[in-house]
């Protein structure tokens, strides 16, 4: 069955008892402490603006563009689907390992993707070139940066080649940037400065990732007004529920939350690829992120996430995703106390010190 | 643009002051008032059950079904275009004026919908042969029943009668039950109980209307097993949030809740309809949910729907509902105070006692 072979993080249902979750990449720090005041004055017997009118425009101040290049939609995952049929995307290119809903999506539309690998002996870098090489035989680009599940991430020089040569064959291009606000320097690898010179660059996030708010569903996407219209009519309509709404209004507000949680998940980052590295038998990849792809030199993965399950954790095998294999993990960030522990842990599993 | 030519009811934001609003069909009870103490308590920053086990063993308990006969959506919406995506529907047959989003859906697909005449000679009441004699020539059959916006009827004989010519054919069936719980004697039109007969046929329902809570986002739907798997293999992840999912888990227990409405909102209904068919130049039809299609004999949907905001209420021009036409709007049945209020304001408009 289809809906089983896409396995996510987060599944912390399948199991009967309290876990911590190292399997979703969700910003440690908890959503701001505001929300739950807010969210009892939502009136939830009338619907949403079916336009979100005041919601884009918030998200619009956020980006500085107009609220004319927003759309909202549930989650990344909504802004994925309505680009593959707005689009009509038979075979997009998707530098893979990555988020495996492109995939999904395309497939579920009738279509088929042509992968690219994100190679092991690249660091798990997207290797640009590569990637401007095969545009001329797909119909549209996927592209996650910061990369899931690698951490991998590409600048905005990098990115500005991609759209060059996207636009020169007026291929269009989806840039999910779901975990971009982690990353330190921000404003020199996301693509939403680029909108301006391509009409079909579609740019989407979230406050699922950063705000830690994944039961809220709320994501967004820019683009230029055509797009966003031609997008729009696809839509199915309301799919943005009413606290979304109001929370969406106020959060990118919080300067405070944004800079701290920058900065605090930074500083836990580094710390945890630190003590993972001097753990023997793993090697760890580079992550501007909330979250670190791990191999193991010894033992599966499946071994692995089984034994730290024993002792309360929950990781995410990461050997379904494309082009990995069982030798790989992924963890996400979370407190110093938290990833303290789990380093421990595995080192007591994996052994040797 | 495709997207404004499908408008909506309850569009109160496109007005910048307070309106009393019989434009969007909701319980006028409001809904129930534990909610709110609920909702402080979810836990946001963690995802939804991707399979959402608890609230789709709510669901079953409330139907008496099983829980892998139940799927849950964003809304009915969601649900009606994973239907037209699960089954490849192209040309179905869509008894209209009804809900719009089924033809959209269709379209947006790719398809051609084709469209059967519910006529007004026939007081708005579906004509089960007519349906029957279409189903050889369409792919997919959608009934809304009651119908939006007619608030026309059909039983179970009826519906058994068409759910028997469709299985002869291999035909998928679509039936939206979102305004059945306002039915008195619910029980006697439900196309439930006819799943267990038909392996296509899919029933949808959801808290949006009868529970008064459209700004939560949740949608259900039901049909064997089979069925529903293959709905969720095309299902975009994480569609119902998780506020959608404790106040699901918990709504259909409230007994009280749902007797109390649907006695009220019946007797709301008959003096309601008591009253406008006692103005002069109107024609009311039959209802026995919790909206009411009218005719006017005198003027159009349009000058009354301004002339009834000038005094601060909101109601449905149904104007653009196919087969209908200028004379049409639709009403919902509100509080007594509030019905009292805008029949008194037709009968001032339209003159003549």
């Amino acid at each position: 069955m289809r809906f089983q072979s896409y396995e996510h993080g987060g599944n912390i249902y399948d199991y009967n008892r309290k876990l911590i979750d190292f399997s979703s990449n969700i910003n440690p720090l908890g959503p701001p402490s505001w929300i739950e005041e807010i969210i009892t004055r939502v009136d939830l017997s009338v619907y949403p603006d079916i336009r979100y009118r005041k919601l884009r425009s918030s998200i619009a101040g956020y980006l500085g563009c107009s609220p004319e290049s927003v759309i909202v939609g549930n989650g990344i995952t909504e802004l994925i689907f309505l680009f593959v049929r707005a689009f009509k995307v038979k075979r997009p290119l998707i530098p893979s390992p990555t988020f495996c809903e492109y995939e999904r999506a395309v497939i579920l539309h009738g279509g088929k993707p042509k992968f690219l690998k994100i190679r092991e002996e690249e660091n798990f870098k997207l290797n640009v070139y590569e990637v401007i090489e095969k545009i001329p035989l797909v119909d549209a680009l996927f592209l996650c940066n910061p990369n899931n599940p690698t951490g991998g991430i590409i600048n905005k020089r990098e990115l500005s080649l991609i759209v060059d040569a996207a636009k020169s064959l007026d291929i269009p291009v989806f840039v999910d940037e779901a975990f971009i606000e982690f990353v330190m320097d921000e404003k020199n690898y996301t693509a939403i400065d680029l909108i301006e010179k391509y009409d079909k660059l579609f740019v989407v996030r979230a406050i699922t990732k950063f705000f830690a708010l994944p039961g809220l569903r709320l994501g967004y996407g820019i683009a230029q007004a055509t797009t966003i219209n031609r997008l729009e009519s696809y839509k199915e309509p309301w799919s943005v529920n009413s606290i979304a709404v109001e929370v969406g209004s106020r959060i990118f507000e919080d300067k405070k939350y944004i800079e701290e949680s920058k900065i605090k998940v930074n500083e836990l980052r580094e710390n945890f690829m630190k003590a993972l590295s001097h753990v023997n038998f793993l090697k760890v990849f580079p992550s501007s992120t909330n979250f670190i792809l791990v191999k193991l030199l010894k033992d599966t993965s499946s071994e692995i996430k089984n034994r730290l399950l024993d002792r309360g954790f929950l990781i995410r095998d990461a050997s379904n995703f494309r082009y990995l294999n069982k030798k790989f993990i992924r963890l996400a960030v979370r407190g110093e106390k938290e990833n303290v522990l789990i380093v421990g842990a595995i080192r007591d599993i994996l052994g040797g010190g």
